[in-house]
Parts: structure tokens; C-alpha cells; sequence
């Protein structure tokens, strides 16, 4: 063994473990934790951001990665070490750009923002966050401005979430994605629109948990090394490769929200559980981006969840799950249901087609206010004006508008939102790749077999960890760079089966 | 404000958040964690403790003390920032007596004696175990060489429980109380035994939980600042004075197991739930010794929890809890059952007179064991024999003998069970001094009233938290240091009325 190479590994797994103890407390905080805890709690991942940062930047640990750049050169370059000391390199030298002081400063204003923006959202009062989404627009900007090579603004901001994505790539993969998505959101809304009463029914929530678990255990997600609790918005996170842990929410007069929350969020879970344990406690033990993340949760949720075969098996454990209430419900009508496609004003609201407009008219936004061109009074309007026109609906107040998502009060204005399409548009990229290998999944599917495309995700992607960056990553997966066309020819087959497009 | 002040505070309150983190990682570990998580974990909870012992002796934080050792003369004595300077000036010198590579392999010794000790148990199989248990002793002996001016092997593994205490002192209020306690049992015990039948009945887990829960809030535990759990041994944790938690089991046959060990781990959180929150965040937030701590726990399980004018007030919502299970048992049969004197195996399950002669047994064996005078081999039997002579029993098995406290197999051996019976006899020495105060207390407790003597504790008490040592505080409430007599008084007035002594 190489000596420098230990002492990386336990500097990499101490940090690593703040990080950890910090999400457990951030799990702790959003499921179970009683309100008199909030104000210490805050304080306490304040102190283990604080100690990771030092620890994350320490001349030390830069010496040590440098003084190990030619042993990683030696070794296979797709070995777990060497893959390790690059990975460790490029987190370096990306902490070396921020200084500390930016780090506090920036946790200090986005939790004040946060807590604005939970304030001020119930009465769309978009006057009174204002001044503190001025900052943290102010913050991306300063941010941004600590990587000075970048070609955008927004480049530095996007590469935190996407490593290797710049914002004219993405540009590109979107108009080319909406020129085509448009017509068919056209073809669709020109019909009737699906009936999904059925969906909407009384469901116990003992009922939709205790099914949605099923599904979640049936698909692959493993319960031995993770638990669903409830939270007030669904989420994934990890602990280690050996605890990852998803929550989800119930409305008893909508399946839909519980079910498909539950199964997106598996598919984040199970990408974080499929990782290598070889990597287990180092910073390699996590999916690798933003948007190759998304890949796995859309793939589960809609390639999967909301797939004909996938029903074929599951249909008549969900009418064992709730007597009486699909009697007279046949199958093709509650695919349709589910696949029901509609203009509609919240995100996470929204059905896999329309979806994507949804997020272009967030990074478009954002990119026109990091370069100046959009003022931040004048977003609301913006808004409702693309909203209009993309979707031809109009939000009724900034709570349904530009108030609805936490991501640019709760962080950084930037970076956010591409992911979500990106992953979209992966999920099928991949899924064309399994089906290559394995025509057999659907008819597995339907049969209610899972471990075939489990397996393939786990040896193709998630076994790597954040091992490659997104962009090879998608390359040793596909042979190619992100296409949009799996992705649209996906939605053409799936709508014009059940539309007649 | 004084600029250094300002640093030891935040330097002493970063040690703090990683204590309280670890805390957090090690209640979800007893609670919910799935078993996927557990070896991720130990490495984690390794991590913090290295991390938090490395910032403890930091030769810059006692240079840091040393300065402002001359502010804390000229401040009150009893202020807030003037015990806090004293306390870390006396915690930082205890802790610069152990090497970190001491504490380190402590940590790691004691967790796999800990795993062998959970695996021999159930077995019976002591020379399993006995290896690990060797080397324990050996640590602490070890550990005591490290404080070369103690006058017993124990007494500094008693300081860090009960600060102040030697092993000399404990033994002769121990053999005081003893001579006092014999005679009380034997007399008890020439008695017809109390039935309690009525304790043995079935009961639905949720309505003891619920009636737990119940009891707990309206002694004083404050669910807004905690929360109760499932857990195979009871305990209670804090993350911060906001977030104190408790856990309890249930066992469906016996109403008393589940309810008395709430009732205990309550004490034990309105404690620390009663810090003044001046506190907050530094290490003077929490109970100042393991017998103080153990007195606040027994006054609300024993002095309170187990008292006629307790079950004056809640028999009747009792009754209510669980149907027809008590309509044939007089508050007399059930007030007795529940103080059912018995020489008993097992200490946790040990009514509150005899408990404290199995904590004598364990203080004297592991003070033989210290010294060598008694070899670990040899334990079984020197145990056995003890419980013969003091309790006129033999336990049939090691499980149920000296295998059965999980204290020498998870920790050091000496200082973790004298705080058991120092916590007894000041229960009774406080109390005297609270009724002194307000003589109305038995009368509301009757009534359901029991803020009077929560606000008592909590003045005298809970608000100071660390900022006395316990003789310094014992004196403080009480005016004398700790007297077995209050003890006395109050075992023999409460049995003398119920077996007629």
C-alpha cells in the first residue's frame, strides 16, 4: 500500500463523515426532530459545514493530492484510485477558488432567505423575499466570479451539479428538445384530456404507505439498508452505501402524489445503495451529477412506474390494496390516468411531457437574470408571460408563479433546475442501451421481475459512484454524448400508443 | 465582551456540536436505523469522537484558559462565564493526562468487547467474553495511571462520573447505608409478599405508550422540545437543551416496566430539558454528575412516580386506560404492588429498596477487580456468592449474574455504577429540602399539580447545569454534603405505612 494514499483516504473519510453526521442531522430536522430542537440543530450543521470546509481546504491535503498525481498516473486509469486522487484534484482545486469567509457568508444569507421565502410564500408576497433573492442573486454572481475562465456566469454555478455541462450545451440540448416536445404537447392537448378520477378517490394513508413500500421493496429498492419516513416534501439521502433513505408524503384524495413520489424517490435511493461498497466513506460513494441522478429517478418513476407493463403486474395488487375502489376501473383507462398529459402550473405537479417546459422556462429565467437582462422585480411578470406563452396558462398569484419552487430562495440563483431535464432525456438515453442488451425487460415487467434492468443500472452506472464525471460517464454508458432523440422517440411511442398522435 | 472569551466559547461550542452530532447518530442507531447502517456508522461515530477529542486538547485552546483564568477571578463567582472558564480549565487538564492514541484504542477495544459481550450473553458463555473483559481492566487501569496522584485505582474513573467523589468516601456512605438497609429488607421481607398480580394482566402496547406519554408531559417533560421512542434498553439523549429525548420498551405482561421506565428517563430529561438556555451550545449544558443526574430520575420514578398521592390523582385515568383491568383492585393493592419489596436477580428490575445492595455488590467487586484482589476469573463465583449472602439468592446463570450489566463490557470497569445509589440517597436529601420549601407538594401531586416541585428542581437544580461540581451543588441546595439520613427517613416512613415495620 502507498502510505500517501492511506493518508488521503482517512482525510477524504473524515470529511466525508461530517458530511454524513450533517445529512442525518438535516434528515433528523425534516422528519422527526421537535421544534425546540430547530435553533440548535441549525447552529450544529452550521459547525460541521464549518469543520468540513477547513478540512476541504487545508494546503495540506492539496500537497498530499499533488504529491499522489503521479502514482494515479501508474495506476489503470479506471481503478478505484485513481479515479479517487483525480476526483480528489478536481475537489480541491475547486475549493481552492471559494474563500472560506464566501462559504459562511453564503450558508448565513441562504438559511435567512429560506426561512423569507417560507414566510412569504402562503401570501405571495414576492415584495417581501425580494431583497433577499437580490443576495443570493448577488451571491451567484460573486460565486461565479471565483472561477474566471468561465464562458457564462451560470457555467460555475451549473458545473456543481453537472461537472463538464456548460450553459450553451445545455441551451443547445434544450431548444433542440422543445422543437420538438411542442408539437406534441399540441397534439396531445388538442384531444379530450384522460379521466383520472380514478385517481382520485379516498386512498387511507396506511393503505397508499404500506403499497407504496410494496412497489418500492418489489423494484429493488433494499429496506435492510434504508427506511421510508414521512416529510412535508419527499426526498432521498444517504448516510452511507449501507443507509439510504427516502421519505414521501400522502394525500388521501390523490394516489398519484404518495405513489410515484415513493418510486421516484426509490430510484434516487437505489442508485445511491448500488454503489460500489469498495468506495464506501470516500467522496466517490455518490451518484456522480445532478441530472444522471434524475436519469434514475424519472427511469423508475415513468419508464418503469408509469409503464403499461408495469401495471400489467401490479394492477391487481393495487385493487387488493384499496377493495371496491377499481372495480369498475379496466386497466387501459388507469394507464391513461396516470399518463395523463396537461398544461398545468406547478412542476412537481406536472406529467413527464409537459415536465420539461416546466424547467426551460426556469433556466432561461435564471441565465437572463445572472447576465443582467432580466431585473429581479420584474420576474413575476416574466414569469407569467412565459407561462403564457409556453404553456398558454397564467398563474393566479407568485405562490402558483415564480414563489413555487425553493431552489433559488434556498440556494444559489443558477445550477439548480437543468438537471431535471438532463435527466430526462438520459433516463431514455440509458433505458434504449438496457433494452439493447435486454429485450426482455418489458415482459420481465410485466411479470414483475425487476433484477434484470436493476442489474444492468447497478454494473453500468450506479456500481461507479461519482468514479466518472456525468459527461464520460454517459459516453462508456452509450457509446455517444447526450441525444435527446431515445428520449423523444420514448415519449412518441408511449403518447402516440395511448393519444393516436 | 472579552475577544478571547468570545474564541474559547466558540472553540468549546464547536467540540460541543460534534458531541451533540455523535449523540444524534448514536439515538437514530439504537432507534431506527436500518441494519445496513450499522458498520458506515461506528466508523462515523469514530470519526466525530476523533475529531471532537483532537479540538479538546489543542495546546492553543489551553493557552486560550491559562489567559483568561485571571477574567474569571474578577467576574462573580458564580457567573455564568466564570464557572464556564473553570470547567473548561478543569476539562482541558483532565484530558491533557490521556494520550489521544490511548483514547483511540479505548474506543475500539471497548466496541469489540462491547460485540462479544452482546454475542456471549444470551449463551451464558463468560469465557467467551473474559479475554475482552481482561483487557478492559487492563484500559482502566491503564487510564487510572494516567493521574498518578489518585489514591485509589478507581478514583479517577469515579471523577469523571461523579467529579469530586473517591472511592474511600463512596465506600463508607455505602457501608452506612448498608447497615441501614439490611435490616429494613429483612424486616420487609419476613412479610407476606405484596401482590402484584395486578401488574401482570395484558396490556395493549399503544395504550401503555399513550398513558406513558401521558404521565410523562404532565409531570413536566416537554414534548415540544423532545420526543419518546422505541428502544431495546431505555435512555435518554440530548442534541441541545431544545431536543432531549427518551426511549422505553413495552412489555405487554407487565404495566410496570414500560411506565416506570418512562417515568425515569422523564427525570432524566427534564434535567437537562431545565438548563437555563444562557448555556446553550457550551459544555456547562448538561447534568453535572452521574448521581446527581440518577437523583432527578429516581425523585420522579420513586419519590414521585411510585407515591400514594401520585396514583391518588392518575389511578382513576389508569383505569380508564385500560378497561376493566383494575375495576377489582383497590388503590391500596395496586400502591402496594407497584412498591413490592423483593430479592430479585436482576438490578434494572430491582424494587427501590433492595436496588441499591446490587449496586453495592458491583462497586465492591469491581473495586477487588481494581485492585487485584480478585481475579476475573474468579468473578462468577465472588458474584454469585455475593447475591447469596446480601440477597439470599443465587443467580442460576452468568446471564443473570455478572454478564448482565452491560457496564464492564461496554466501557471502563469502576465509576459507572456508584452513581446509581449516590443518586438514590440524594433524591430523598433534595426532596426533604423541596418539602421543607413547600409542604404543599404532596397535596398537589394529589391534585395533579406538579409544577411546584418542578419549578423547585429546576431553580436549584436543572438551571445550573455543569456550572457546579455535585459536592459544590449538593451543598449549595442542600447546605451539607450528601447524608444518608433524608434516604433513611424516607424508605422507612414510606414502608414502615406500607408493611407496618
Amino acid at each position: 500500500m502507498n502510505p500517501q494514499l492511506d493518508e488521503l483516504k482517512t482525510r477524504l473519510r473524515d470529511i466525508a463523515s461530517l458530511h454524513n453526521a450533517a445529512a442525518l442531522l438535516n434528515w433528523d430536522q425534516l422528519t422527526g426532530m421537535p421544534p425546540g430542537g430547530a435553533e440548535a440543530r441549525g447552529f450544529q450543521q452550521a459547525v460541521l459545514a464549518r469543520i468540513a470546509t477547513e478540512k476541504s481546504v487545508d494546503p495540506a491535503l492539496g500537497r498530499l493530492i499533488d504529491d499522489l498525481l503521479p502514482y494515479a498516473e501508474s495506476l489503470p486509469p479506471d481503478s478505484d484510485d485513481a479515479c479517487l486522487i483525480r476526483a480528489a484534484k478536481r475537489d480541491f482545486d475547486k475549493s481552492q477558488h471559494v474563500p472560506p469567509e464566501f462559504v459562511a457568508r453564503a450558508y448565513e444569507q441562504i438559511a435567512r432567505s429560506y426561512q423569507a421565502w417560507a414566510e412569504a410564500r402562503p401570501n405571495n408576497d414576492y415584495a417581501k423575499v425580494l431583497p433577499e433573492l437580490e443576495r443570493n442573486l448577488e451571491l451567484s454572481r460573486e460565486y461565479s466570479a471565483f472561477f474566471p475562465g468561465a464562458d457564462h456566469v451560470a457555467d460555475p454555478l451549473i458545473d456543481d451539479a453537472d461537472a463538464g455541462m456548460k450553459a450553451a450545451d445545455i441551451q443547445r440540448v434544450f431548444a433542440a428538445l422543445r422543437a420538438e416536445l411542442v408539437p406534441i404537447v399540441r397534439a396531445i392537448t388538442s384531444q379530450p384530456p384522460a379521466d383520472d378520477a380514478c385517481l382520485k378517490q379516498h386512498f387511507p394513508a396506511d393503505a397508499q404507505l404500506a403499497f407504496g413500500k410494496k412497489v418500492a421493496a418489489a423494484i429493488g429498492y433494499d429496506f435492510n439498508r434504508g427506511r421510508m419516513d414521512l416529510s412535508p416534501h419527499p426526498f432521498t439521502t444517504r448516510f452511507s452505501i449501507g443507509d439510504v433513505r427516502i421519505t414521501t408524503r400522502v394525500r388521501e384524495d390523490d394516489l398519484g402524489d404518495s405513489l410515484f413520489s415513493i418510486i421516484h424517490e426509490a430510484g434516487h435511493a437505489m442508485y445511491e445503495q448500488g454503489v460500489s461498497t469498495a468506495l464506501e466513506g470516500l467522496p466517490l460513494a455518490s451518484g456522480t451529477s445532478s441530472g444522471v441522478h434524475e436519469s434514475q429517478s424519472r427511469t423508475w418513476e415513468n419508464l418503469v412506474g408509469r409503464s403499461l407493463p408495469f401495471w400489467q403486474h401490479f394492477y391487481p395488487d393495487l385493487k387488493a390494496a384499496f377493495p371496491g375502489l377499481f372495480d369498475a376501473v379496466p386497466l387501459e383507462t388507469f394507464y391513461r390516468a396516470i399518463n395523463k398529459v396537461e398544461p398545468s402550473l406547478i412542476r412537481t405537479d406536472a406529467d413527464e411531457v409537459t415536465y420539461n417546459l416546466h424547467v426551460m422556462i426556469r433556466f432561461d429565467l435564471e441565465l437572463a437574470l445572472l447576465e443582467g437582462k432580466l431585473a429581479l422585480r420584474d420576474l413575476p411578470e416574466a414569469w407569467n408571460e412565459r407561462y403564457r406563452s409556453d404553456l398558454g396558462i397564467t398563474p393566479p398569484d407568485n405562490r402558483s408563479g415564480c414563489m413555487q419552487d425553493v431552489h433559488w430562495f434556498g440556494g444559489f440563483v443558477g445550477g439548480a433546475f437543468q438537471g431535471y431535464t438532463l435527466g430526462n432525456i438520459l433516463s431514455a438515453q440509458f433505458m434504449e442501451k438496457a433494452l439493447q442488451a435486454h429485450p426482455e425487460i418489458p415482459d420481465e415487467m410485466a411479470a414483475g421481475k425487476f433484477s434484470t434492468l436493476h442489474g444492468w443500472l447497478v454494473e453500468n452506472i450506479y456500481t461507479h459512484g461519482r468514479k466518472f464525471e456525468p459527461t464520460e460517464l454517459v459516453r462508456r454508458v452509450t457509446g455517444s454524448d447526450i441525444q435527446i432523440a431515445p428520449y423523444i422517440r420514448y415519449l412518441k411511442n408511449k403518447y402516440g400508443a395511448i393519444y393516436s398522435l
